[in-house]
């Protein structure tokens, strides 16, 4: 593929763990913009990052990502990937970082949309536009439909419908981007302990006798006031794998307002582990 | 105590885990009244249902359970204490626990309402009354106010607020009998795992850090359309261990609705766990 560089500034990328921080970055390449990363210790891949220009970051270094950033001349920036938010005597915070001490500990995921909404003002009133990596990579948007070859039943439409209304009532508390549903029963709503823990509950859940009800759905949506620049729902991997021990039928996530690298490759890994995937629409359909 | 003998028929106890039937138990024959006690296999004590005349069954024997309790003399029925629903290899049906297998393994606990009203249904059908535990034991009801001497502060009380608003609107869907609220974030809701498992949830969130706002509460409260005869939301003193290893601050109930043995026991072992615990009003007052 042919690189046109444009005139544009470099962008950007405050990558956390997972593959969605490369996915944009070759995005953003395709598109012939250059990109600097910003890999979060403890987060970011070690490896894959040696193929950008990029700058290692603590969490609480947020002086040293706006200095660095700014003299490598970017403009606009993306937050992207999973951070698991460590222990406080564990960060080595700057000067910015001490500012928003109390806030950027709980950066990236977790309840509080307002902490991660502080950061990125603080970012902002610096002179960076923080962008999507939805806006970046279109590709990565989970469009209405299936991903894969398999499709959800009348049963995982129920669920599916059923999900939704449960995320949709506990939107306003801030919490629950993620709920399984088996049958007619809740099984789990998803709190800070992340998709990949309420997966491995339900199914110990399974093992334990707890949950007697065959397969099932995770469903992932929005919360309501959530930042979509920063926090869209994302699936991967991990998602399949936690979804398959589960014993879930499939996935279903919000179409547009959810993201997944690598979207082939994740829809062929769904296929051979025999789970369904689709995006759907606020009503539940994907037709 | 004089024991008051009356002409009525004795009472049959269902008998799962924990100390709730044998309060019932305590509190019947204080009233002048005979009791049988039916534990259920791998849950009730089987020291402590010594005391009392006794017959064991298992969870899928309900016909036993209906013809022993019925040749006893028994015409009022209690179902009261935990049951970790087991493997359905596991079970040993009769007659008429077949006709209800696909029901009986959801026994007491779970998320399905309707499959615990076949059940007291099939009951009735067959004769038997049945009774609530606080109906027999009113003591064992949380009152309006706090149970041990330490009360919850201004925080606490906004916290209870929102855990009972989100219980509230997770209620239609039959889930959360339970939440963890700490500052304005919701920790957890809980599904069927119950509340000692999404305890120990918190509690593994605070060691990862997934979790670093300060102490929370516990909240109980019935979800609407739950048969209040055999599923009212208990605390022990379990509830009260895993409330201090999730570093809670305390546990609020739904007054009148929730119950809890031995309730002055359970008041000192909360003062010694440095936790509150109070009754509170739909609206989370307790004053």
């Amino acid at each position: 593929m042919t690189k046109a560089r444009t005139l544009q500034p470099p962008l950007a990328i405050v990558a956390g763990g997972g593959t969605l921080p490369f996915a944009v970055a070759e995005a953003a390449e395709r598109g012939g913009r250059d990109v600097v990363l910003f890999p979060i210790r403890g987060a970011a891949d070690p490896e894959r990052v040696t193929a950008y220009q990029h700058h290692w970051i603590g969490v609480g270094q947020v002086g040293r990502l706006r200095r660095l950033a700014w003299n490598a001349g970017c403009r606009e920036m993306v937050l992207i990937g999973s951070v698991v938010r460590p222990a406080i005597r564990e960060v080595l915070f700057d000067t910015d970082g001490l500012k928003l001490v109390w806030r950027v500990v709980q950066v990236f995921r977790g309840g509080d949309n307002r902490v991660l909404s502080a950061l990125l003002q603080h970012l902002e009133d610096n002179g960076f536009k923080i962008r999507g990596a939805h806006e970046i990579a279109p590709e990565i948007v989970v469009g209405v439909g299936r991903l894969g070859s398999r499709a959800p039943g009348a049963i995982e439409q129920a669920e599916i419908v059923r999900a939704l209304g449960v995320l949709e009532a506990n939107s306003p508390f801030d919490v629950g981007q993620a709920a399984v549903v088996a049958g007619d029963q809740v099984i789990a709503i998803e709190g800070p302990e992340g998709t990949d823990a309420m997966l491995a509950r339900v199914a110990e859940m399974r093992r334990n006798g707890r949950l007697r009800t065959a397969a099932g759905v995770l469903v992932k949506a929005p919360k309501a006031g959530q930042d979509r620049r920063v926090d869209l729902p994302s699936i991967g991997p991990k998602t399949i794998k936690g979804a398959a021990e589960a014993g879930l039928a499939g996935i279903a996530v919000l179409a547009g307002s959810s993201i997944v690298a690598e979207p082939d490759r994740f829809a062929g890994d769904a296929d051979r582990a025999g789970i369904f995937v689709v995006g759907v629409r606020p009503d539940g359909s994907s037709e």
